[in-house]
């Protein structure tokens, strides 16, 4: 059959049709495939171009406008209207409450963890009490068994009297000793040179200088029988009046005590190393290392009611305290109507659940990278400041990130994590046991912990330890948030209060070394992943720190009337943590952590050096690794640049690298005698533990240079080697 | 001024024209934008489509095609012309050879790893020597200093007399007892049964059935004052007759004797736990645990010599071997003229360097994620079989590979890493200091170490030790090459040999858990990275092992004329390493670790099972972690086709899951008395380390139940918990 033939112009304008078509289709076909798969990259079909997105910065702006002080204001008034002591019913409550917020705002994945462990409780059946007894017995005077109630916000119900977590039970009764701040060094004054014999005797010290823990510690070691530690006004109410303290002002009155634990290392105490899930094995109580001795804690206003007393010696200038009294060692009384002194504590160790609340916005485009934000949800009473004010500004941060993932706005790179920790007044329990349990995974994934314990103890500015990792990523995020003031930014003002200059740079706001004693210390302790720990303070602790009248009523009238410092610290905390989950490269600066080792180098020199050149034959090798890591670390900086960023890979590689770099300094059989803490650079006394990592003998050498000093009770000298390997591995892990 | 206007015809044709080319135009950039970048996903300018390229496996033929059992044959001729003995100069020269071929074969790095190790040798001035001495203290007998030589081949200077590293030194003298394979049941046997009380004499016992440092260990534990080893016929020579033997055959003549380590960890014994660098610290020998009694190994021509006069009731006959005398326990001579053993042995310790040669091909999409092959390089004399046969074949694997890379047909996706070990010989001490050094990041970055230690030492099949993470990989490898006799694939005579069954599935070739005392144990024990340990073999030990007769005559008489074998084991070794190279999702089946849990569970139960039933409140727990790991591994291995593989972050991330699995099973605390043992599942008695990974008290409960039993001298009861850590781990691993 022939097919009917078309006349001429018809013909063509088909024709003409038909080319057009085909023209289209071939540069269609050249456009889609030879341009863009072969010629000039890989094309991946299905996935979105974020896979190479720089971040978007004005997501901070958005971030930071909807951060209300208000909210804050109504978080921290509704978490401190009542106790919430770890193991309590309001554990759980409260992190059941934050569960149902965050699944309310639209969080990917909300789970509430529990952990079964050893916590610490007076038996108010049987209250701890601190007596003095006469000659026959008598009871001339006892402790007040509560701090007496000075606003209406004290007066609920639940509040645990003053107790030191861990104290042995038991009723002592002895001479008092007075032994200052209750170091090594202090008891060892009053042993050698005042020459009283502590053994037997029941030792007073005042609060402050080094972490209670450890005076039980030397209590202990020089044979005392018991310790009561009181907050001295010299270091809590700085001479202030009584018509000048709480409710008045911000300082403590005579009638607060410091509670808190006298645990030394963190965990739960019954499985050091392994997570306290179900089927844990619980180590018996005789292994662990509790106080043996009965502790507690008492104002100074009972202090100056014993103390008064007190015969032997004057106390030196530096051990007299500001109660209104003459200070004295000791031992015992110089009136014959007082016999002894007598604690009865009733404190027992009991295994409890604590709860910690996580909830994660899951990351858009790396969801197995993780920024972590932490908080601890639990408090001795009230805990307006510590950890309230955290919590109140974590719930805020929460709420801002979540509302914009939620509107479509915006998606982090890399997956939020929001932890709300149990039991950390015990010491870290929850935190711990969580790293513990998630330890791979978090080891392998987490780019940075964010920890605000206290948002807020003070008004003069922000107050930041972190790794030197971050150092960049802190600067820059503080230098976009406005400072509480309004003038100029929250950098520019902590600069000012805290300003630091290294050789050959311009100032720059002092950030220490992230030190231990909130939930970050597993984070970095344990698993080598960078920690910035943050809060805005004053110079010094805040006096009302563990008492009953850390209240909202105190935070509210004397540190943050109108709730911009919350503001401030939320709006930070919130950009630092969007830099880090959004930026491709990673904003770390490895080369911050060479400034840390040469300072560090500097440090050892100073106090060390002349003996350390004499006997160790290749001191000088020390230099040689810190020269190398330094010029690695600056060579990998340069070489950041050079990386295509379209490449997803090379982009992920680099910040494997970066992050990494932090688990290098990673010794898995932790430090001697502190297994758990196994960072040999971010060390207690960090510039013996990496001179010790890099020189058979030198660790021996110090501890003995030390001993024979005995200079600071807290340094402990490092008996066993820690190994150069991490120095060769940080600078092999930037080299390759 | 005016265009000329054109004619009808030929304006229609220029419109045309342009029609065509705009509408290619707009079709063009349709194509290149609207398609590519935003309607159909991400477009990466300048990154190459390999990013999301699944693996050519037309590779395979190539790489197969081009290995010669020629090439490996003069390898191993030229490896075995003279002994190369740890820390000698054979070390350095051997591993410089080796670097410069494979710079000379184009490898993107390659590099020499030096490390100061403790090793040990014979004083050749002071010879050691088992003497029997007379009643006057004549010399009645005297062992040969050397092995006599068989073969020209074995007539080259160089050749270290038989001795057993790490022997105490010394002169002793005093009765013989015969106790068997030296287990610690031998001896406890031979002294509670037999009742001769083996403190203050020296043992004799036979090689075989566990590791001589642990004979040792057993004998130093009973008091023994020396230990001699010998080798059995029984188990050597399986009763061949002298015309039988090397160099007639495989089978060990009268005059060889096996050397060996006593060395009973692993890596540096004046390092453990860290790499043994310049400024390493080293601990004191009285630190180091190794034999305290001088031990020496001897033949069974020179056992006859001496057992024959042996004295004391005869033997059971399950202690009797294969010499032509009549077994007897001792103590002492049965002949007046014969007063005792002496053993005088010079063997030193010392510090040594040994060398590693590393060889990099550097990925061409993720230069960051390694495969490494690996193989010692040391001997105790020429090391035809262990380890140069594997030598040769690394030789000729890595030539293939590299002169793929260097003619541009082929770059893995992922890096290959061949690492060729010294001072294996002595416990590991290449492999072990440089996995130390390197730790963080081989940690990180290793997809597997894939070692062949011994090539060929049989004629059987195929036998493969590896993580049941790498049980697909293995197959599918073995599956694609030819066996050897040409029948059928590796793979069939491989299963036809030792064919396993797993309830309900159809049978496959036997994988054991890869062992140690290989290159490996650092790898798999320490880093937790899934190996295997590959090699083809008859059913039991060759009877050369470690004697001068392992020889190039011997290989090429009695194993591999043709090295056929050689050919296929490299061919093997090859496929495996390329497809986890360049696989795009790696091909590991985690699946197969929930198999061996679950083997593992059932072992339990059988041994142990109505007992702890009985004294473990909540033993079924057990079940529901295995259930747990199987049903979440499941799914986990369901989700992996779901995953998007154009997106490279995504496909990086379940690889990163599957590899990091091994790493969960990683506890850094370690097995109770081996800390450098870290894997908790594949432990030495797998089971009972794995159920007390789950249960409190278990372990002790397990530990009392053995030492009442003790039925086996390798059981060491783990009296340490091991936390149940590693199976939550794994299991959120693959859950997030």
């Amino acid at each position: 059959m022939a097919l009917p033939t078309l006349s001429g112009p018809r013909r063509k304008l088909i024709l003409a049709g038909v080319s057009l078509v085909v023209t289209f289709i071939v540069g269609l076909l050249i456009g889609r495939f030879a341009i863009s798969s072969q010629g000039n990259g890989a094309n991946l079909s299905g996935v979105p171009r974020a896979i190479i997105q720089e971040a978007d910065d004005t997501v901070h702006e958005k971030l930071a406008s909807r951060i209300k002080a208000e909210n804050i204001r109504e978080n921290l008034r509704q978490l401190t209207s009542k106790p919430h002591l770890a193991g309590t019913p309001a554990d759980y409550r409260q992190a059941k409450e934050l569960a149902d917020l965050w699944i309310q705002q639209g969080f990917d994945d909300v789970t509430i963890t529990p952990y079964e462990v050893l916590m610490s409780y007076p038996d108010l059946a049987r209250p701890n009490v601190v007596r003095v007894r006469g000659q026959n017995d008598e009871i001339l005077y006892e402790s007040p068994l509560t701090e007496a109630i000075l606003t209406p916000r004290e007066n609920v119900p639940g509040v645990v009297p003053p107790f030191n977590a861990y104290s042995a039970n038991g009723t002592v009764t002895g001479d008092l000793v007075y032994v200052n701040y209750g170091r090594d060094e202090d008891f060892k004054y009053v042993t050698e040179d005042v020459n009283i014999n502590v053994t037997g005797k029941i030792a007073i010290a005042r609060y402050g200088k080094i972490f209670r823990g450890d005076k039980a510690k030397a209590a202990q070691k020089y044979g005392a029988i018991g310790l009561i530690i009181y907050t001295d006004p010299a270091d809590y109410a700085m001479g202030a009046n009584s018509s000048d303290v709480y409710p008045h002002s911000w300082w403590l009155p005579p009638t607060g005590a410091q509670r808190g634990t006298l645990f030394v290392t963190d965990g739960d105490p019954e499985t050091p190393g392994y997570p306290s899930i179900d089927t844990a094995y619980r180590a018996p109580e005789s292994q662990i290392n509790l106080p043996a001795i009965p502790v507690h804690p008492i104002s100074y206003g009972e202090a100056e009611n014993i103390m008064k007393y007190m015969s032997g010696p004057v106390v030196t200038p530096d051990w007299s305290g500001g109660m209104n009294i003459v200070y004295r060692y000791g031992p015992g009384f110089n009136n014959q109507t007082l016999k002894h002194v007598e604690m009865r504590i009733s404190t027992q160790n009991q295994r409890n659940v604590t709860y910690n609340t996580i909830g994660i916005i899951t990351g858009a485009v790396e969801p197995d990278r993780y920024v972590i934000l932490g908080n601890h949800r639990d408090a001795w009473v009230f805990g307006a400041m510590d950890p309230s004010s955290g919590t109140a500004a974590m719930m805020e941060a929460a709420r801002v990130m979540a509302e914009m993932v939620r509107s479509g706005e915006w998606r982090p790179r890399r997956s939020l994590v929001f932890c709300s920790w149990g039991a950390e007044e015990y010491g870290d329990l929850g935190s711990f046991e969580w790293v513990e349990e998630y330890m791979k995974n978090l080891g392998a994934r987490t780019v940075a912990y964010l920890n605000v314990d206290i948002a807020v103890s003070g008004t003069r500015s922000l107050s930041v330890g972190a790794t030197p990792l971050l150092n960049r990523a802190v600067y820059e995020a503080a230098k976009r948030v406005v400072s509480p003031r309004g003038d100029g930014s929250l950098y520019d003002e902590w600069l000012k209060a805290v300003p630091q200059t290294v050789s050959g740079q311009s100032p720059q706001p002092r950030i220490d070394p992230p030190g231990s004693g909130s939930d970050h210390d597993p984070f970095l302790l344990k698993a080598g992943i960078p920690v910035a720990n943050i809060g805005y303070k004053s110079e010094s602790q805040y006096p009302l720190y563990h008492s009953v009248y850390e209240t909202f009523y105190a935070m509210e009238k004397f540190y943050d009337p109108d709730f911009k410092i919350h503001a401030s610290v939320t709006s930070f905390w919130v950009e630092l943590a969007r830099s880090l989950s959004d930026s491709l490269v990673l904003p770390y600066n490895v080369s911050d952590y060479a400034v840390l080792l040469e300072q560090s180098r500097h440090d050892l020199d100073n106090e060390y050096g002349p003996i350390l050149k004499l006997n160790v034959a290749n001191y000088s090798a020390l230099d040689s690794y810190i020269k190398d890591f330094k010029r690695v670390a600056a060579e990998f900086m340069n070489s950041l640049g050079a990386v295509n960023r379209n490449n997803p890979l090379a982009v992920r590689a680099v910040n494997d690298q970066m992050m990494q770099l932090e688990r290098t300094f990673i010794d898995p059989a932790g430090l001697p005698g502190r297994a758990y803490h196994k960072h040999v650079v971010l060390a207690p006394n960090m510039y013996n533990a990496y001179a010790a990592s890099s020189f058979p003998g030198l660790v021996d050498l110090l501890g003995q240079l030390d001993a024979s000093r005995d200079h600071d009770s807290q340094w402990k000298p490092i008996k066993k080697r820690i190994s150069p390997f991490s120095f060769s591995s940080s600078i092999q892990l930037l080299r390759h």
